[in-house]
């Protein structure tokens, strides 16, 4: 964060010395001036260098050798890091057993028995809408009142169908990317896992399960997400732990005219020399949640321009993997009744601070997450 | 954060359910139904709700065993939270030869040697302002020019003098704390260090050591923060790893007359029979940094009703113990130079926002930071 700021106050002065134009140079200089917060702020960041600059000369030379032993307090905390990286690792196959029958009570394979489903209802906890509210949000009819046929039915219904979809339906950051033509296809997912890649590079593979489908033969979608754990050597006090730096997708085989990731599109086309015009049909680009397969490439050369457009579009996808892996796959079944709505959401923060100003007598509402390892968006 | 929300609901339907006036019920009932963000937000919720409660019973059932196996996920979870707290454990002594040091260069008892202080200076790395803003800004004089004598009234300096003063002014959230009347007393701090409690409880302890001063007899005051990393047998959902949920201050012996924590108010006082008046003199309570050592108490019984000041309090002083443990300790130079001044600003949101709008070449900057463990605020 920190040297954002210094990014910050370097374009301010690289937009006030790099300009030819004086006039220009001082309008900006203008802009900055009519900002009491901005001006505020680089003048607490200039006195505080300033003070470090006004210094007798051996003080600086001891904040010099303080600075020195924090850049090794920083190597002992990328140890740590990946320490706990590793005992994640160990951790990871503790739930397997919970995500294999995750896997088949969702998909049918597995019938849970009586004692297996005991769990309190949220219908016995329930709450109502006032009359007005409910009519405007529009609650259908929950699913009593059936007759003995609907129930047969319902008794042939394998597993909980459309798991996944709903899951996505729920979490906005993926809602986002579904498309209306994605849905029959999603409708295929049969599970989302993870696997833990300790080192080597250090990172984790986001795995979509499908059945057999009439859209593509794969049945296994991988999403790579590749970290690292060192220091920047240029900016060793800018390290925060593990880092998502880059992630690779895999080829989809869809099936012919089955591509949701491209359109065609006709085009009118001037013949070069002739006064033809023919319409060509030309392959472009589509909307869809299955470009996550196909993310930027990010270049070897850690010194290689990266476009602006395509930084965003890593540093969202690094977020959603990120999601996924901490949030979604531990917590599926939670997306899917709605009861861990993402977190994502403006209007939640703003609903909050309304709460606030409510009257609550919960007594442990001031207590106070570290959120130590995972992280909330 | 989900949790939240439901309480965000429940609010709603209490105080459209609970109310006697009809009238008012109506007026409540208007004005959501005018917030049309509200309305989808509540239509979501709903409708993921109404969803669980129209599938068929056998699928319902499915989904409570999905419940039951969340919940044992979650006691997973909570013990790899232990284990990540114990490895913090062993990691913290390997801090202390650092620590030491630092301890020893900033008050004076150990010169580093000309090889521990290669570290590369901020002004070969210097940038400028437009003059403009500089003297708008009001630079003063580095510390160059000096004669002879000044030369060596600085070689007389011994340690950093105000080094942890200083770190406090950097941090907006010490320094909205620190009073005039505190800073003489804060020249006298010698270090800050943490104890972190394994078990029984899990917490940590922050350590502010003083120089014998004029002030109190104390050497040593102390903070200790009790953690919980136990899902909550009601909510088990909720759970979020390691909680802050209570805090110890301590005792501080002021020397007479001395105590910055309270104020002689002089009260005029009615005799309770006698037609008198006189002047008392009435003991109040005084802003000042040392209030940190004399949090509210939080009550033995979990199910006692704690009011909303103290909860607002206790919160945000929860968030100050967790950000001196975490950033300010493990990082102090770093504050004292500036170099890490605090993330916890609107400002700097509000910049970097405006940063986002220009061109950036740095390759590197979508890389995401996990913040696996250290929580910036």
């Amino acid at each position: 964060m920190a040297d954002n700021k210094e990014k910050i106050v370097n374009q301010v002065d690289k937009d006030v010395d790099d300009m030819d134009d004086e006039e220009v140079d001082r309008n900006i200089a203008q802009e900055v001036l009519k900002r009491p917060d901005i001006l505020a702020y680089l003048q607490d960041q200039y006195a505080a260098r300033d003070y470090i600059r006004s210094l007798p000369a051996p003080v600086k030379k001891r904040v010099k050798a303080l600075k020195k032993l924090q850049s090794e307090s920083i190597k002992i905390e990328a140890k740590f890091y990946e320490d706990v990286h590793k005992l994640e690792c160990q951790y990871h196959s503790k739930y397997f057993p919970l995500y294999d029958k995750r896997d088949a009570i969702v998909n049918g394979t597995y019938e849970p028995a009586d004692d297996e489903c005991d769990w309190p209802s949220d219908e016995e906890e329930d709450y109502e809408l006032s009359k007005e509210l409910k009519e405007k949000v529009k609650l259908e009819a929950g699913g009593n009142g059936k007759t003995k046929e609907q129930k047969l039915e319902d008794e042939k219904v394998a597993g909980i169908p459309g798991f996944w979809l709903t899951v996505f339906h729920n979490v906005s950051m993926l809602s986002e990317m579904v498309q209306v033509y994605d849905e029959p296809i999603l409708k295929h997912l049969l599970d989302v896992r993870v696997i833990i890649l300790e080192k080597d590079p250090m990172g984790f593979v986001l795995e979509f399960h499908f059945s057999k489908n009439p859209y593509f033969t794969n049945t296994l979608l991988t999403k790579e997400y590749v970290m690292k754990c060192e220091p920047d050597e240029n900016e060793p006090f800018s390290f925060e732990g593990p880092e998502i730096y880059k992630c690779v997708g895999c080829k989809i085989d869809w099936n012919k005219d089955q591509n949701v990731t491209v359109k065609t599109v006709k085009k009118r086309q001037k013949h070069k020399s002739k006064a033809q015009i023919r319409v060509v049909n030309k392959i472009e680009p589509n909307d869809s949640f299955f470009n996550f397969f196909n993310p930027p490439a990010v270049p070897e050369d850690p010194n290689a321009e990266i476009d602006e457009e395509t930084q965003a579009l890593l540093s969202s996808d690094f977020e959603i993997g990120h999601y996924i892996r901490e949030r979604i796959i531990p917590r599926a079944v939670l997306y899917f009744t709605g009861e861990a709505m993402d977190d994502d959401d403006e209007l939640e923060e703003e609903m909050e601070e309304e709460e606030d100003d409510d009257d609550d007598d919960e007594c442990d509402s001031f207590s106070f997450f570290l959120k130590h390892y995972h992280t909330t968006f």
